[in-house]
């Protein structure tokens, strides 16, 4: 008789819930977004719903109807009833005994949560303290996949030393983004960050930042820093979709600026606070 | 009120199973092993526990009883009562709403299934094709970490080319390994395999493999072949622990030898078989 086995407990594998042969579990088949709201306002959530669509397209899953995503998306927020909401969906290609080649008729699981945001004042008014790791990830970044355990383990080591966010720098010594943010320096009247390539997330933050830094007057150039560069810049900040902008004021030993966040930064969180109103 | 969906239905988040908020659904954040049994016998078990212990260390899963797994992997196979069996396990960091930073209070959770191995006799007979595909996995395949979506799709790949196996190519036109066994080559009278770096699992078949070519007199080399050397060899297998070995008989779109599995292949078969018993 073919079993599995949940913790101590022996369960005849036909008679297994579906969710414990997940190929999200088995594989990290699947990929995900994260939306937030600001005051009872989902943000941006067009854009988030297209790079889900390009995600699941990139990994191969099928069959999936985006509005019936976007519906419960948008039920789920108006039952949760919670203004600063933090939106997590995932969908994976479905569930079937392990095996890396899949069978096409799969039925995609979907699980999604909405949760209060936990409160960033601090971090957004003090700024953080950022490490530097090895990005030991994937070569296709570019996907919002579950395959996620190189990030996880940067940043707790990030947290371990203290640090609100691990930096990821590749072979050649550059700085690619956060393990779970795109990554910002300011020199001069430049704001600098990487380019989009199989190497990032295309960050949908970090397009409403360009935007915010075109309305305050600053050049925006796309190229990828090193860690040395970084560390002499004059502001430091990342972003991502549940904090907006949080500014950095230490790289690794290094205070950057006066340690406080910079004059810059503080103008791109206004002017980012205003497209979400 | 915080609340998960599940496919269409809502939930509040305190009435949810642990299960939908594994750690390794989020990221993947979990190790995992399989083992397989010959008419009753598991083989190579305590190698299989070992670099279990070292997959948990690697991603700093601390507090697993090893012996209790131990156990665990013992009474499911005698209540499974499956002569060739396929175990599979795997431990992921625990459950808790989605947050890359753990509790260090976190709970692991283990799940197992004992299947049917399938029958790999006409593989064995006749051989496989191989296909070539980028290697696109994370830079710590040394853990066998539950990140499997770039074996995944690759596999899926090499499934719609006819293919029972990707090899896995890395930037620098070398072979890695195959996305779920280890790769080998004979020239002459020599076995030729990639050596043990992070790049690469530590395959526990591959040692019963190069102890069997030495049973057989064959000498080995461990260094890493590009794909045209591959294609040039006099014999081409893989390994892995459910199906030890399958000769390779084409590789991409080149024939190797005369299209039929080579003459040490299948005494490498026969010697790997003796050591199961």
């Amino acid at each position: 008789m073919q079993i599995a086995m949940i913790q101590d407990k022996i369960v005849p594998v036909e008679e297994l819930e579906p969710v414990y042969l997940d190929r999200g579990i088995f594989f990290g088949d699947g990929v995900y977004e994260v939306v937030r709201s600001y005051n009872g306002k989902i943000f941006a959530l067009e854009e988030h719903m297209q790079r889900f669509v390009n995600s699941l397209s990139a990994i191969k899953i099928s069959g999936v109807d985006i509005y019936q995503i976007l519906r419960r998306v948008m039920k789920s927020f108006d039952a949760a009833g919670i203004s600063n909401a933090k939106i997590y969906f995932h969908i994976t290609r479905g569930s079937a005994l392990r095996n890396h080649v899949w069978d096409a008729d799969l039925e995609p699981n979907f699980f999604l949560t909405v949760t209060e945001l936990e409160d960033d004042s601090e971090a957004k008014t003090k700024g953080i303290a950022v490490s530097t790791h090895p990005d030991l990830r994937w070569k296709r970044c570019d996907i919002k996949s579950l395959n996620l355990l190189a990030n996880v383990l940067a940043r707790q080591e990030a947290a371990q030393k203290g640090c609100g966010e691990a930096i990821l720098v590749d072979d050649k010594d550059f700085i690619t983004e956060g393990a779970s943010s795109a990554f910002f320096a300011i020199l001069g009247q430049t704001l600098q960050t990487t380019a989009l390539t199989v190497n990032i997330l295309p960050s949908i933050t970090r397009k409403f930042v360009i935007r915010a830094c075109k309305n305050i007057g600053l050049e925006t150039m796309e190229k990828s820093l090193t860690p040395r560069e970084a560390s002499d810049a004059d502001e430091l900040f990342i972003a991502s979709t549940t904090n907006d902008i949080i500014p950095v004021v230490r790289f690794d030993e290094k205070l950057i600026g006066d340690g406080k966040p910079g004059k810059y930064t503080k103008l791109l969180i206004q002017e980012f606070l205003s497209f979400t109103v």
